[in-house]
């Protein structure tokens, strides 16, 4: 039996409601210890499901803490599929602390991180996956990664990852019959034709979610974008009206980098995360202050680069150097100042990066910006927008399983194909099920689901 | 009647719930065009009360926007009065926007700040002095703040003020009765003792209540303290003590003002707003950089003010110019050090000070800080601690409202003592009854209503 737990499950600022959460066995009769009627009675039961308004009592003093609306929800059809209760007080800082307080007081524990969406998983009724996606719609920023995390809640992920386990369940069952009725004659014995010919399918299936997770992930964490080039090539410009262009500055993360600023924002549902050093902005000078060496730093942590060039100049050796660099890149090339006598030899470019990674603007004119954008949205979806909607892989640990999983099962094919035994065909098939059922939550270890959950916030 | 309304009414940030709630006559059927059950069933009502799961969708795409339980609360006995949804939702940004934003799509208003509070004052169920209460309750940052602010939800300064004023219109039909009935014999006619005896009671109490208002205001807003001294005296260690000392660091302000730093703690429940200047604390050096101007400056700003002085050396020149400014203001006088060998003169002080005011402590032993933390509190409130509790005017606007009352009332008396006739008595109740409705809300203009409530967060 699990203890009873409590948390503020709202944000924290001031606000009309906060919400203090209590899960448990005994979160009725915890949360009664603290509730009276408005007319000041105490009661022992509360009607399921139904907010009721009353006052929270601090049983030590007898004096009122906060008016609330109380409310009880039984199990098993709760958040935590445990007894819950619901207080609703007053969204101050002192309601909801005094609150948690009382109930502290009265034996009840103060939930870690996640720990509520913990239970929901230990008690089956959600999988990992979608436990993970609980935080991932919680902490989205865009549209796109909402929806996402949404497809991933309503069990898009488990879905295809349950149907290829029973799969491959099914296609090891029916080795084991070979194997171990290989010498009777009345069993229809599994060719290697047989289970080469179903594995196929379910790799290219897991080949279409690893496939998924390079958008997927870009739409869940952001696309972080560092823009270089000289001085005065336009790079404050263009931030600025990347900026301009977005349909919502989500917000600032204050002291999340040492010299460097993020500016997320959200272009096109595509949650960009504008990396700028401390200096580019004010003074220009990226090539000259901070050196090749100091750019390779923030390539390095860079998604994409955007690399600037002067339209009215000829490339410079600085230029030709951070060109090198950006070669090996996720990178676009912006020529901008397009409003000026062309003077820069574009036919050289190609030896860098691919032409339609090459674009010209004006930021003066406010020209160009369109291509730009659908230039990033390119690079996102690698050209597949629409296919994918919903159905994306967007964590890196689901898309490592899903590789192992791939892999496990290219050397089981390899050892089909190669008239191996079945029982060396079975360890590999195994390895692709433990692979696959660490997505959901099968098969793993307690520690990587204290990890995940830690990383969740508290009240959820 | 007023149209339907909704606002998020949880604090933004990343939370396990967040809730919008929607307020007015059509409430539930807009609710309902963006509800569905959990099968995808669309429903025609929702049961009173009980919080139901289902999906909020968007209309437009049919797509789900997020999972929810909802809740229908029927008038009047909510909140505002009116019919209420609450949504509960994930408490990401994005679910609270898309929710709103199918809200508005239905013609659902975007309420103000304090509009759902300002509907439930305009039906009655919360007159102006409670309702200001709903945002002190909010606001506050002690739970000396919270006491005062429930005391005044429950309604204590409303029943004060309104047994006031059914006196005082007692009064001033009786007066009526005498005046117009002066001539006939058979009236009991009052007489002017009899209307001055009954007026100094009343008289007193609002005398109680406006010498409340002196503590009341510093629970309610926090004590503004300025410590200065010369550099080395130990302003930084003595404001690092009181930090220690906190039972709550509540919050730094952030950008609150230009050059002032301020740091608010708790102390036994008072909220002390320690100011400081960027250059005090680094540099010790408040009256050889920022000079006494400087130092007049904050002053100006502090409802108190710590000076300290060095036990182990003379009173200088500067430190006289600043105990003639401290000398007219709410100040203690700290004698740090006091584990050297004394050198101060401390005979002279008294000049400048109560002998009361002066503590005595070692920052470096940690001695004297309890008798520090005792005088604050008695400064605060004026030795009376245990006398007022719940009991306490804490906004300006009360206390004004007060006086005015208070002096219109002196003026009565005087024209009673004088023998004017009852007409002109009358006039000064009037203005004291008016003075008084205005603390509830009574004989208030638009103007003023919305002004208070434009204070509000949105979604109270």
């Amino acid at each position: 039996m699990e203890d009873t737990i409590a948390a503020i499950s709202t944000a924290s600022g001031e606000a009309g409601i906060g919400i203090i959460r209590i899960s448990g066995t005994e979160s009725l009769q915890k949360a009664l210890m603290i509730y009276e009627t408005k007319n000041g009675k105490k009661v022992t039961r509360l009607q399921d499901r139904r907010l009721t308004y009353g006052k929270i009592m601090d049983p030590h003093t007898g004096k009122m803490i906060d008016e609330a609306l109380v409310c009880y929800m039984k199990a098993p059809h709760t958040y935590t599929t445990e007894d819950v209760v619901e207080i609703q007080c007053h969204g101050g800082y002192i309601s909801l602390k005094r609150i948690m307080e009382a109930l502290l007081d009265q034996g009840v524990r103060s939930a870690e991180p996640g720990e509520f969406t913990k239970r929901a998983f230990l008690s089956g009724r959600l999988d990992l996956s979608q436990a993970e996606a609980v935080m991932d719609l919680i902490g989205s920023k865009t549209d796109l990664s909402h929806e996402a995390a949404l497809g991933q809640l309503e069990g898009f992920l488990s879905g295809k990852v349950k149907k290829m386990r029973e799969e491959l369940l099914d296609l090891m069952a029916a080795m084991e019959v070979s194997i171990d009725f290989s010498e009777e004659e009345d069993i229809d014995e599994v060719t290697f034709e047989d289970v080469y010919e179903k594995t196929i399918p379910i790799m290219d299936d897991i080949q279409w979610l690893i496939d998924s997770a390079k958008t997927g992930k870009i739409i869940r964490e952001g696309l972080k974008t560092v823009i270089i080039g000289k001085p005065n090539v336009g790079k404050s410009s263009l931030m600025n009206a990347l900026l301009k262009e977005s349909r919502a500055i989500v917000t600032d993360i204050p002291g999340t980098t040492r010299d460097v600023i993020e500016e997320q924002l959200n272009l096109r549902g595509i949650p960009l995360v504008l990396m700028d050093t401390a200096g580019i902005r004010d003074t220009e000078d990226v090539v000259e202050k901070m050196g090749v060496e100091r750019a390779k730093q923030l390539f390095d942590q860079a998604d994409l680069v955007m690399m600037m060039l002067d339209a009215s100049t000829p490339v410079t050796s600085e230029e030709v150097a951070l060109l090198n660099m950006v070669q090996k890149r996720k990178a676009l090339i912006i020529i901008n100042k397009t409003d000026l006598p062309s003077v820069l030899d574009e036919s050289s470019l190609p030896e860098w990066i691919d032409s339609d990674q090459i674009l010209k603007l004006s930021l003066l004119e406010s020209s160009g910006l369109l291509q730009l954008e659908e230039a990033l949205e390119n690079l996102v979806y690698d050209g597949e927008k629409n296919a994918r909607e919903k159905e994306m892989v967007t964590h890196l640990r689901h898309q490592q399983a899903l590789e192992k999983a791939y892999d496990s099962l290219k050397e089981g094919v390899k050892a089909l194909e190669s008239r191996m035994p079945l029982d060396f065909v079975q360890v590999d098939y195994q390895e692709a099920m433990d692979q696959l059922g660490a997505i959901i939550g099968e098969s793993v270890k307690e520690d990587l689901i204290d990890h995940i959950f830690s990383n969740f916030c508290i009240g959820k």
